[in-house]
C-alpha cells in the first residue's frame, strides 16, 4: 500500500538552511502528528511529496523554505505524547505500518516543542495573561531554535460557533474571546504569520480586527478545504456554467475520529456547514434546498465517507441527480495543504507582504476577502501569486530540494 | 414536474428578423426532436432556457441570432415524422406531458423540411453523387425559405469507428467517405458551418482536409459533452490541481434508445470512449488504469446512468476513492447545447471567422485545435470568444429576445 | 413509460359481488389517491397488478375479497378534492399521465365518500364525541352503500411521537388521546378491522389496549415497509446468518410531498425512526452506531431518495462498507401494500380471525406481536396465513378475478 | 483496525486430537494464504471468527472436527512461498499488519506440505499420470501426517470456460479435462471428500459424473458466494416476494489481484457469470436486462468494488432504481467460508454422507443438485444440514474449542 519504509532513517539536518518554524495550535492531533510525521517521511526520501501542491512545478522558483528547513513545535491541551498518537494512527491505516518507527526521531523532537494549551477547567488566567503566556513560547521557541521566522498554524478541533446565531462578525469588541482567537491574538503578539486550517473564530473576532489590520502580518484561513467542500468547488461552478438549475444539494458526512465527535455537537457542526454553504452560495448565486449533516462514526475512525445528492432541472425542466461519495483519510487530506500554508506564508513573510491573502482561497472552504469560489479560479489565483513571489528574490541561490 | 402546457400556442413569427438555417443531420432522432420541440417551447414562454449558455449575461450583446430566428430542416434514413417522434418521447418522460400537441405546428413545420438522407441499402450513388445530392438539399432549403444562412450539425447515431484500430486521421486520403464525411462535405460544398456533435468522423477526414482550410467557413466539433465527460472535465482538473495521483478511474454507462443500442457495437463505443479518455489522459498528464462501458439496457430508454469510480492516492500513499453516479437524460442534456451551437456558428460565420474553432471546446468530448481540458478554462475561453463577437458589430440594433 | 391509457373507461360494476368497503384515514393524501386511482386502473385493465401480493399464486384460492369488490371512503381533514389531487399526483410523475381523466369516475365516487376529520383547531369536541362521529361515519357507508364489511386503514401523514421520550405504551390510561386513536377507536366502535400504515399510534395506545382485546376484531400495523426498511429487512438478516459484524449503519433520507413536511417535525421523525432501528437491533442483535436522517427537500417531491452506508468487519477484522441507494416513489410503493391489507382484513374477519396479526410482519416496519424480522421469514408466515384462510372456506365459488 | 498481534505466538498443537487434513488447490493464493495465517489467528486468540459460521450457535454440538485440528497442504503451480505471500497480503491491507510475523511457524508448516500442481507448460504427463501423482501426494499427506481424513478444496484461480459456448455439461465424455477436473479425479481417488470453490469445472465434468456419483464421497460446489452474489441472493427475493418487476440488473465489478487479472479473460469471466446470473434468473423467475462486466484494475490489489443498477416497475409501472455499492476484500471474505466448508465435508464424510451437498448452497453462486436461491432459505437448509449432523454423534465428547 506504501513505499517500504526501513527499520530506522537516519535525518542529517545539520547542514540545512536557517530554520522555519510551524508551530500548530493542537500540535498533538491527527493533523499535527500527520503533518510531523509526513515532512519526515518526505525528507528521508520515503514517499513523494503527494498532495502538496508546492512541490509541483507551479511553484519552482518560488523561494519557499524547503521541506527540510521546517521545525516544528506548538500547543495542545492534551497529553497523549506525538510518537504515541503516530503510533494510534498507524494502527489505525491513517499513518502508513512502520512510519512511526521510522520517523521516531522527529517525533520526538517535534514533541519536546510542545507547550499546553489552554485555558484548562480551573485556570483563573484573564485573557490577557493568557495571550502573554502563549506568546512567550512562541518567542521562546524562535529564539531558543534559532528560527529566522515561524508561522502559527491553528490545526484543532473545530470550537463550537459563537452563542446565539449571531455571527462573530457582530460581537461586541469587548465580548469574550474563544480559545482560538486567543491564539490567534498570540501569533500576532509573537510577530507571526498566521493560518486558521479550521472553522474556529481565530483572528476572525472584531476584538482583533484593529490588530490584525496594524501588525503588518500575513495571514490567510479559514477552515482546509479536504474534501465535499473541495468537490462542491468544482461541481458548483459547472452546474453555473453550463445554467443548469441546482434544485436541492444535499449531503451526508460520516466520521468519527476527534473530528467527529467534535462536529456531533451542533453548534460546531453549525460553524462548519456555514463554510461548506457559502461555497454553494457564492457558485450557485442561491442556497439551494438541502441539508448537510455531519455524523459522528467512531467505528470510521479518521476515515470520512461524504455523500452529495444534486437534484439539478435540465432544459424543459427535466429533472436530474448527480450523487458522489467521497471516501477520503482527513488527516492526510488536510496534512499536505498544512505543509503548503506554512511554507506559503513564511515566504509571504519574508516577501513582507500583510494583511490576508484572498490568493490562497485555494486551500480554504470560507476564504477572507474577496476571492473566487470556483477552484479553478482559486488555482489561477495561486498561480499568481506564486508568480509574485518569484518577482520578491532574497538575493541567493534558492535552497528549495526538489523531492519531485 | 414543468411548467403548465396549455393546449395549443400561437407563434407569431411573421415580424420576426431573417431566417437562420439550422439543417440537422439524424432530423428525427431524439435530440433533433428535442431541439425543435424545446426551441419552440421557449418562444412560446412555456419553458425557461435551463441549460443554455448562450442565454445567460455571457453573452448579452455578442449578436447571435434570436431563437425565434432559426429555422429547422435536415437529412435522415428513418421514416418515423417528428411530431410521432415527439409523442414517444413525452411518453418516456423525454418531453413534458403535452408539449407536442402544444408545439404541433412547429414540429410540423420541420418535419416537411426533412429530406431522405443516404446511403440506404441498394444506393448505388457514388460519393460524389451523394455529397451533391445533400448539398442541392440544404441550398434549396436556404433559397425556398429566404435564409441568410444555414448551419449544419450532425446529431446522427454515432457511426462505427473507421475499421481496424487505425485512427482516420492515417486513413489514406481516397478511402471510403464514411456517411458522416458525405454530410460534412456537403455542408461545405453548400457553404455552410459545420457543427459535429457525435464522435462520428464528420470533417476529421484526412479526404476532407484541404476541403475544409480553404473553405473559408468555421467548423466545430467532435462529440457534445453531455454528462460523463462533463464530471470527467471538472474532477480530472481537480486531482491534477491538488496534486493528488489517480490510480484508476473506471466507469459504466447505462443508456438505452437509439444510443445504447448504436454503442452496443463495439467499434462505435470505441469512437465515443477515444473522447472519454483524452478528457483523463489531458488533464492527468497520463491514462490511469481502468476502463469505460457503455451498456445498452433498453429498459432506461432515454435515460442515461454514468458510474464512475475513481481510485486516488493522497498523502502518504493513502487510498481514497471517489464515485460519482449521474443519471440524466441524453436528450435534453443535448438540446440546448445544439441550439447555442447553431446560434454560435451562424454568428461566427456572420463575423466572417474561418476554419475550427477551439474556443468552443466547452462543448465538447473531443474539441478541435490547441484546446485547454479543464472546463473552468474552456469557460474562460467560450467568455473571450464572447467578447470577440462583441467586436464584430453588425450595424443595428441588437434583435435577441430576452428570455431569461 | 406505462400502459397506453384510453381517454374514458367504462366499468361495469352492476353485477360485482357485494361490496366490501375500504375506510381511509387521509383518505385525501398521496396513498389514498394513489390507492383508489390504481385500483380503478387495475380493474380497467389498464396496468398489471406489480407490487401487489395479494394477485400473486402465493393467494390462490384463498378466497380474499375480488379488487373489483372494494368500495372507497374516508376521513380527511384538507379540502383538496381526489380528482385535483390525482392530477398534482400525474404532474408530478407519480400516477401516469391520463390515469386521473381515465378513472375520473372512481375518484369522483370515492370523493363522495370522504367525511371531514377532526379534531380541526377550534372543535370542542371531547374525545368520546369525535370517535362517536367518525364510527357513525362509517357505519352510515357500510349501511348506505351495502356492504358485507369495511377495514379501516390509516394512511394519514405520520403524527408527531407523544410528547417527551417516554414511549406510549408507558402513557397513563387516562392521557389525550393523539387523532390516530381516535380514529382506531372509532373503528372498533364501527366494528371494523383496522390497520395502521403509518408509525403513529392509532390502536397502541395503553387507554385502547381493553377495548382491542376484547372487541373480536382483527388488526394489523405499524407502519408500511415500503424502501429503507424493506431493504434492512433483508441486508440485516444477510449480515447475521454470514456472521459479518455490523459496525455502524447510517442513513439519510430524502424526500419532498406532505411526509417529507410532516418528518421534518423531530417528533415525527422519532416515531419513524424508531421502527427502522428495531429491524436493526432484531436483526443483528445490537444496535451498531450510526444514525438515520430524514430530510424535507420538497424539490423531490413523492420521490424518495434512501442513501444507506453500513461499515462492517469481516475475518481479521478487515473493514469493509456496503451503499445503498434506493430511488422510490413512496406513494405507489405503498398502494399495493394498502390494496394487499385491506383483503387480507377483511378475508381475515370474514374468517373470524381476531386480534393482532403477526403474520403480516411482512408488511411492516414495527409488526405487532411476535414476528420474525428477516423479511423472508416474514414471507414464509405470509404464506401460512394464506394457506389458514384456505381452510376457511366460505361455501361458495371463489369469485375472485385474475388479473396477472 | 485489528486486535493488536503479539510479535510472537506459542501454539501448542501437540496434545491436540487426530488431524484432519485440508488440501488446497492454489496453495499459495491469496485466499489460501488466508486461509491459513487466518486459521493460526483464531486458534492462538488473535482474533475472533468473524464471518465463520460453523463457529455460531448453529452448529453447536455437530461434531465438527476443532479448527486447531486442521493440518493445511495442498497443489501450485506458482512458486512464491506462504510466508512470503502472507508479508505481500499485509502491505497491500489483506492481512493485519504484524500477522505473517506472529504465525510465520503455521506458514511455514503448511508451505512445507506443498506439491507442485500441474500440468505446466511442457509437461508430457497424460492425464491418468497426473490424477494418479496428484492423489499420491495427498495419500502421502495423510498417511505422513497420521490424519483421520483430509478435504480437497480448489481455491486456484477461475479457469476459462470450456471452448466454445457448449456448456461443460454437454461435452464428449472423453474430451480433454481441464486442470480442476484433474484435481477433482485426484480428489477422489485418494478418496477425499471435494470442494470446487471455484466456478472452474472440477467434478461437474460427463468424464468425471459415474465416478463420482460411486465414490461414496460428499462433495460440495460451485463457486463461493462472497460479494455481488451474495447481495443479489437477497435482493433477488425480495423484488419477487415484493411482486416487483426487476427491468433490468446491471454490475460492474472492479478488482486487481490474481483474481481481476485471471477474469480479464473474457472466457473466465462468462465462467463466473454464468453463476452470478442463475441466482438473478432462478430467484426473479426470468433473466433481466443488463450486463455485468469484471474489470481487471491492478491497483485494487484484493480489494473488490462490485457496483449494481436495478431498474424496477412499481406499481402503475413507476420506475425506481436501487443501487449497491459493496467494497470489500475477496480474501478475507473466502477465507473463513473456506474453513467452513472443510470441516463441513469432513464431518459429513465422519458421518457417511455421500454425493453432492445441496444443503451447502448458503455457500455457493452455482449450488449443486436442487437447492433454493434465496439466501434465507439455504440458511434454512443449512441449519437443517446442523441438525442432521447432530443425529451422527461420533460416541465421545466433542472436542470443538469455543472462541465464540
Amino acid at each position: 500500500m506504501s513505499v517500504p519504509v526501513p527499520v530506522s532513517v537516519s535525518t542529517a539536518v545539520s547542514d540545512s538552511p536557517p530554520g522555519v518554524g510551524v508551530w500548530l495550535i493542537g500540535a498533538r492531533g491527527s493533523v499535527a502528528t500527520t503533518v510531523v510525521a509526513g515532512r519526515a517521511a518526505l525528507t528521508a526520501g520515503l514517499h513523494t511529496p503527494t498532495g502538496m501542491v508546492t512541490e509541483t512545478a507551479l511553484f519552482t522558483g518560488t523561494g519557499l523554505p524547503p521541506l527540510s528547513s521546517l521545525v516544528f513545535g506548538g500547543h495542545d491541551t492534551v497529553d497523549c505524547p506525538l510518537p504515541k498518537r503516530a503510533e494510534a494512527l498507524a494502527a489505525g491505516g491513517v499513518l502508513p505500518h512502520g512510519l512511526p518507527t521510522a520517523v521516531a526521531a522527529e517525533l520526538a523532537a517535534a514533541e519536546r516543542e510542545i507547550r499546553p494549551g489552554g485555558p484548562l477547567p480551573g485556570d483563573t488566567r484573564g485573557p490577557d495573561e493568557l495571550i502573554s503566556a502563549f506568546a512567550t513560547d512562541i518567542d521562546d521557541f524562535v529564539r531558543r531554535r534559532g528560527l529566522t521566522r515561524a508561522v502559527v498554524v491553528n490545526v484543532a478541533s473545530t470550537e463550537p460557533a459563537p452563542t446565539g446565531s449571531r455571527p462573530e462578525r457582530l460581537a461586541p469588541p469587548g465580548a469574550a474571546l474563544p480559545p482560538s482567537s486567543l491564539y490567534a491574538a498570540a501569533a500576532l503578539r509573537a510577530g507571526c504569520p498566521y493560518v486558521n486550517f479550521t472553522p474556529s473564530t481565530g483572528l476572525h473576532h472584531p476584538a482583533l480586527a484593529a490588530l490584525a489590520a496594524t501588525s503588518g502580518l500575513p495571514y490567510a484561513g479559514r477552515d482546509g478545504k479536504t474534501g465535499q467542500t473541495l468537490l462542491r468547488s468544482v461541481l458548483g461552478p459547472m452546474f453555473a456554467q453550463r445554467a443548469l438549475t441546482v434544485r436541492a444539494w444535499s449531503g451526508t458526512n460520516l466520521l468519527g475520529g476527534g473530528d467527529g465527535a467534535a462536529l456531533a455537537d451542533p453548534a460546531a457542526a453549525a460553524a462548519k456547514n456555514a463554510g461548506k454553504e457559502r461555497v454553494l452560495t457564492d457558485s450557485l448565486g442561491a442556497t439551494p434546498e438541502g441539508e448537510t449533516h455531519i455524523d459522528d462514526v467512531p467505528a470510521l475512525g479518521d476515515w470520512k465517507t461524504a455523500w452529495d445528492h444534486i437534484a439539478f432541472d435540465g432544459f424543459l425542466g427535466t429533472r436530474m441527480v448527480l450523487q458522489t461519495t467521497w471516501q477520503g483519510c482527513d488527516s492526510t487530506l488536510a496534512a499536505p495543504l498544512v505543509l503548503d500554508l506554512a511554507r506559503l506564508l513564511a515566504r509571504a513573510h519574508e516577501a513582507s507582504l500583510s494583511g490576508p491573502l484572498p490568493d490562497l482561497a485555494f486551500y480554504f472552504k470560507d476564504p477572507l476577502g474577496d476571492a473566487p469560489t470556483a477552484l479553478g479560479e482559486q488555482y489561477a489565483k495561486l498561480a499568481g501569486f506564486a508568480e509574485r513571489l518569484r518577482g520578491h528574490g532574497v538575493g541567493g541561490p534558492e535552497p528549495r530540494e526538489e523531492t519531485r
